[in-house]
């Protein structure tokens, strides 16, 4: 009973539970668009400009911005003719929170780790009195 | 000259850098991995004991599995007839920074907004004076 309820907790998390995390994680997965990422995360910029260090097209560029701004991370606003980018920095929380709950976990761990082998390193000094 | 050079920094990061944060971000991009690396963040297990919570068939389990191992994000030993997966928790490090320090750098740029709104409010109250 206690497990299907657990079976039923994890299938409902995989399935219903929308956060942002695969599409961040997807994005991300790219070096490109962590570049741009980096990039627009020191202001805003238009697609020239984040186009110019790299050595690719600008259809090509583009998609990439594109798949951006479909995953909501970028969005612009029109100066004149030109598409300034500005990035939606607060879209990286989840993402960067489920690392560190990870990361924190294990140090966590290691951590207990660390004290048990102490204590017992204790117990053996004094057995040696 | 600066510029260019600027460009061949940029092109070299993304062509020859070799961490591993395309085959980590990618990996994590998909619900059920995620899920078995926090399960296995809390220690080693069997695939049987692994996939038990998953509403999928052991072969489509498996393919998660391989996933991970082909990553290098996960390893087993062998116990009798059992393979008990674990862990290279280290493998998480380089994407952890790398949002970490993304985040980070804008929690700067805010701060220095705030240092710039709570020193023009004080130019102004020092105005109505």
């Amino acid at each position: 009973m206690h497990s299907s309820f657990f079976c039923y907790i994890v299938n409902h998390m995989v399935n219903y539970y929308k956060d942002n995390l695969d599409q961040v994680f997807s994005v991300l997965s790219d070096p490109t668009r962590r570049a741009i990422i980096q990039e627009l995360s020191r202001g805003e910029k238009t697609v020239k400009k984040l186009a110019e260090p790299f050595d690719m097209s600008l259809p090509a560029f583009s998609k990439h911005m594109k798949v951006l701004e479909t995953a909501g991370l970028v969005s612009y606003r029109k100066v004149g003719r030109y598409k300034h980018y500005y990035l939606h920095q607060e879209q990286f929380n989840d993402a960067t929170k489920w690392l560190n709950e990870l990361q924190s976990f294990w140090e966590n761990q290691l951590t207990g780790l660390e004290k048990y082998l102490l204590n017992n390193e204790d117990d053996e000094g004094g057995n040696e009195k």
